[in-house]
């Protein structure tokens, strides 16, 4: 099993980074704007990446497994890329001065392939987004996200 | 032994994108302005990492282990911070119609630390940096380079 893992600060309080990566409403600001669901414990979450144009790259589903709120939040992928299911997204949370410091990881992966290369430089893009958003106000979820290479 | 992947695509010809990372010259424009060394199979490379206002924030040295022109290219630490020491950085180039694909590896890191975590991030920064400078003539090297968390 392999990991993506990931850090970023965020100059902003740590209840509002976890209402941003903990609520539907939230992630539809950073990841993708398609974002439907229920915002709590065990409830499922669905998510579609599209082009500006409407026409659907991928799509996923997950359930909220873990929330534990201002420390860690946990996604447990059900369905999606054969590569994601029963793979784990986590947010750990932690407070340093003025700054909420996420530790971000995609976890268990089956093996080190190019999707995960791929999927590895698009997080990164998409925890800028998340403190974008929390520090602005607006995000870059998709479908105005930033294209990485020549797959998306 | 945990490896961080990127990828990234660049609309450059592959050769562009080669010399930014198999010589020092292409390295201060996209990694870290004070990089000094020798551009040859086996030369040795040393970087500074500044503040704007001089201070250093670290160092690392590195041979260059592996030169396949518009192929593969690794970089191996020789020192820096302790972590680092004896991984290997790695970039895999192929062309996909007017885009060079780089896959990027830091590899051989012998535990997925927090430190890890902060480079994997600061990374894709820098790849987009390196794209920057191929596609358009000017990257972000340090200390010009985005700060991503309470580290750096």
């Amino acid at each position: 099993m392999v990991d993506i893992i990931h850090k970023v600060g965020i100059k902003a309080p740590i209840s509002e980074v976890y209402a941003a990566v903990a609520t539907v409403e939230g992630i539809a600001g950073w990841w993708t704007r398609d974002t439907t669901g229920e915002s709590r414990l065990g409830g499922n979450v669905d998510v579609r990446f599209l082009t500006p144009a409407g026409t659907e790259l991928g799509s996923m589903s997950f359930d909220l497994a873990e929330l534990q709120p201002d420390k860690e939040v946990r996604w447990r992928i059900k369905s999606g890329p054969a590569e994601w299911v029963g793979t784990d997204v986590t947010f750990t949370l932690s407070q340093d001065g003025d700054m909420t410091v996420v530790i971000f990881g995609h976890r268990n992966w089956r093996e080190a392939v190019e999707f995960m290369a791929h999927c590895s430089m698009k997080w990164a893009t998409f925890l800028l987004s998340l403190r974008q958003l929390v520090e602005t106000g607006t995000g870059k979820p998709a479908p105005d996200d930033l294209k990485i290479d020549n797959w998306n």
